[in-house]
């Protein structure tokens, strides 16, 4: 079934690209996945909607998510039903007809009243993941949960990880086989990641990978400290790929913590063997054991909080003449990486967006820095572009097979910051060691910018620059189009060949996750949730307070659709 | 100015029809008042969106109010700017760009913590009111105050009553010339109900009236008890309408307090002079010193909580081929009352829903009871229709004068009442003395329905049954239309003529107030507020439950118009 719809992704586009079909095959339809299926692509081979007819595009049906909070998440759309989860745990997770919204059942689980207190950026969901007739929801309070995709039962709900540490879930689980696979958050609190896979049919834990070594295991050579090591971080909060072929799952891990690097080993760019793994780093982790099959660290030693949980793109880009099985992230270091996914050899390494901290990737894979950009304790770093939000943040990119490009939502912030001793906290509470100057614009004034990024050719195609940061994921189609939001809730199709505005529609408030499309009784619609980021924005001082105010918070989900015939 | 606008309406429709325009004329594109115009029509002369062409109506662009709660607000639109209050205060008062929906400014008043302590209802706002560059906003903490329409900056801040009370204000305020009056709620509280009228450049109070009368005054012969003539309710807490010939403002006001009658005097329904003045009656005040020129009580000593309050619309109507100065109101109680609004005088008087409490109007202007029906201490009185929630409540109803027909979104509701002797309460403690079963559906099932009434012809002409209660507020169109939501987020745009539905729109969640229409740059738009009731349906028991759980909470402003040419 997975590997259908997996298959059915890469073959589609190709198949249809070459037939020259107009219409999507059983099944395209849907929307299986978070990022369309699992391996991330955010590409739907729909082509209803398109260059010629987009101007017509009108909202079909509109639905309130009933929490105000910043709204991330992405809807499911399994035959004609549409699963969306509101934000606060989910407070809510709604199974809705896909051709207007009719309620058919909500799921409003119980949760702690203390839920939120340990949640560094927000109260956020980013969706659910489906198999089988089940619907897995990873929730704020450390529960994974099995529910009825027909009726909303909760079929069984296992411990993941502990809120109260910091360790609480935002995001959706990825299938593998019979298995649930997720990681949780909490690299802004003493804790440690782990990457942990579940049966689907009973919840039973199958395998947990911890993402930092304990005290003598392979790895821990790379912590200097182990009291940190066990408090390091590296947390998988984002989503995971799955390569159904190669049985590899693919996960990217938070930065290390304390943010301070001074405080996990040397205080210097000549860390040597010090590189803190498997913080900020790629993870391919064997579907069956779970055992880390291969790793690439973007940011050994990272004191910047250059995450590496950025979603890694599966798709097979022809590279010298080769097609060659690819991995693609871009970074919130600033580089946008093509990786080989059987053994994650990099092919290649180059900044999408203005970056003052390096120069280039050596021949080791480390990026080489520039002399006075790394913060230290008690010794400040200034101008480092990109800021801790990163060249790019969770908001998705989408690779379109027929343009052959990636669409990458981008930041254009720098940032000044000074590491600080701290002792580790009480669970729960903030472990950075960092001050910070967040955040200012980069060159040319503008807050970010939606570029479409060649990944073979390595090098920007265009872009559209955006007044305010904190751009939206991006969705392309086999329409020829591009889909994405911004903070001021403008949503925008664009000619996914250059860039051009074709629509847009103003909802209000911001836009963060990408839209997803789908098909109904022969009708292809696109939902985008609007509602404002609202956790971000307060570690970016006066412009977060601007980027706050700019717009109210909002909870819609609008989904649009052509004219009915 | 006002009196431009005012006469601009009456003639404006008129003109139309007879010149065949199509066109408005300058100011016909405004929204200037809740109810349209000061006779509280809600029918604008617009005509771009008509019956032939409503079937393309699409969204033009949404706005997120940013605050979950009751959307109760009507927004207005003076040229090119529209003026949109949020529930909570209101928390914040939004000037948009009528066209596209872009901010302008926000006002977002520093309210007391506890300011939604002693709302019996929902801490919801319906909106503003608008002369000469300002901006009167009425707030749940007892203020008025005054903005400046282009800036928002407060001009001034005058306390009308006290919050912690119960007194707490949700609606717009009256312009009357130099003017701005306003009432209060509180009839659930042992309050006393009072409108007042303030000068409008420097809020400096000109004028009170209580609405129940203190020992001695006029009108305390119908209080058997002075001590609670002066809790005794009698609020004014909806909208006010004014006739700038007649120099009068009419203001309906709230039941008496407690709900209990027998507390208020004997427990009979031969209550002889004890009828409690001047509550659940319609006052028409002088413009100028506020002095009740003439008042009518359609119910008397009020024993089901039969709010008077409902809109009072002025019209011209032609009864026995004669044109009447009327007053028109669907009121609680479920009569349809056409008053001479000159001096009061009772011109018909028929019900509007299924009733079971009273069998006709007497000569002495009273309602007829039927025996059994009235609540007393310690005796249930049993199947009375219409419920406490009235046969219409605050959603408003619309006059078209094309059509020469009321449009009124009803209930269909029924329930059990029983009395309860009670102390007055400690300030801001409810103060009802009554128990009840409430509510159940009335003949058919039907939870409400949306009619159209013929005033003159004294009845109904067709209706659309709803299913559930709370149908929304109406208006109407030079373009032969009537648009109104229901409690299901359903909106649509219905043939005034004969009730068919050309077209809807699944916003999602419940729309209650009454969608407004204008024109900006020669475009016609319709924005309707979606954002379900969350307070009222808590006094229905399992019903009100069902009805909160039927939707998601809302805070968005749809805004729609036809494709852009």
């Amino acid at each position: 079934m997975r590997m259908r719809r997996h298959l059915g992704l890469a073959l589609g586009a190709a198949a249809l690209l070459a037939l020259g079909l107009g219409g999507a095959r059983a099944g395209d339809g849907d929307w299986a996945s978070y990022g369309h299926d699992q391996s991330n692509t955010r590409f739907s081979p729909l082509d209803q909607i398109s260059t010629s007819n987009v101007k017509d595009l009108r909202v079909a049906w509109a639905f309130p998510l009933g929490v105000l909070e910043g709204q991330e998440s992405t809807p499911l759309v399994i035959g004609d039903t549409m699963y969306v989860t509101s934000p606060r745990g989910p407070k809510y997770v709604y199974a809705l007809d896909a051709r207007d919204g009719t309620i058919r059942w909500k799921y409003a689980p119980e949760m702690p009243a203390d839920v939120s207190a340990a949640v560094c950026c927000g109260s956020v969901n980013r969706g659910a993941a489906y198999a089988d007739g089940r619907l897995f929801v990873s929730r704020l309070d450390g529960y994974l949960v099995a529910l009825d995709a027909k009726t909303g039962k909760q079929l069984w709900k296992t411990k993941v990880s502990d809120y109260k540490k910091g360790d609480d879930m935002t995001s959706p689980p990825t299938i593998v086989k019979n298995l649930v696979v997720t990681g949780y958050a909490g690299g802004e609190y003493a804790t440690r990641g782990s990457i942990t896979a579940f049966d689907q049919a009973t919840g039973k834990e199958v395998w947990r990978t911890y993402t930092t070594p304990a005290p003598g295991e392979k790895g821990s050579e790379t912590w200097p400290s182990t009291e940190t090591a066990l408090h390091g971080g590296g947390d998988a909060w984002l989503v995971g790929s799955y390569d159904p072929k190669l049985n590899l799952i693919y996960y990217g891990t938070s930065n290390p913590a304390p943010w301070a690097a001074g405080q996990r080993g040397p205080d210097s760019s000549n860390y040597g063997r010090n590189t803190n793994l498997y913080t900020s780093s790629t993870l391919a982790l064997d579907g069956d054991t779970g055992k880390i099959v291969w790793y690439y660290q973007q940011t050994p030693y990272d004191a910047w909080d250059y995450d590496g949980v950025n979603e890694k793109v599966l798709v097979d880009l022809t590279v010298d003449g080769k097609s060659v099985p690819a991995l693609m992230t871009a970074d919130r270091n600033g580089y946008f990486y093509v990786l080989d996914r059987r053994n994650g050899h990099l092919l290649s390494a180059d900044p999408f967006v203005h970056m003052t901290w390096s120069k280039g990737i050596a021949e080791d894979g480390r990026p080489i820095e520039v002399a006075g950009h790394r913060p230290m304790i008690d010794k400040w770093a200034r101008d480092l572009c990109p800021s801790f939000y990163g060249g790019k943040n969770f908001p998705p990119t989408s690779y379109d097979p027929q343009t052959k490009l990636s669409y990458v939502p981008t930041f254009n912030l720098c940032m000044d910051e000074v590491g600080h001793k701290v002792a580790v906290p009480r669970e729960g509470l903030f472990y950075l060691g960092t001050e910070f100057n967040c955040c200012y614009a980069g060159p040319g004034g503008n807050g970010g910018e939606f570029i479409a990024w060649d990944p073979v050719e390595k090098k920007k195609v265009w872009g559209i620059k955006e007044d305010m940061p904190f751009v939206g994921g991006a969705l392309s189609t086999a329409g020829g189009l591009v889909f994405y939001g911004n903070m001021q809730g403008v949503f925008k199709a664009v000619d996914a060949k250059d860039g051009h505005v074709l629509w847009s529609f103003p909802t209000g408030s911001g836009i963060s996750q990408g839209a997803i499309t789908y098909e109904v009784d022969g009708r292809q619609y696109v939902a985008a949730l609007s509602g404002r980021l609202v956790g971000p924005p307060g570690f970016a001082g006066a412009l977060g307070a601007k980027i706050s105010a700019a717009v109210p918070e909002g909870a819609t989900m609008f989904v649009f659709a052509l004219p009915a015939k």
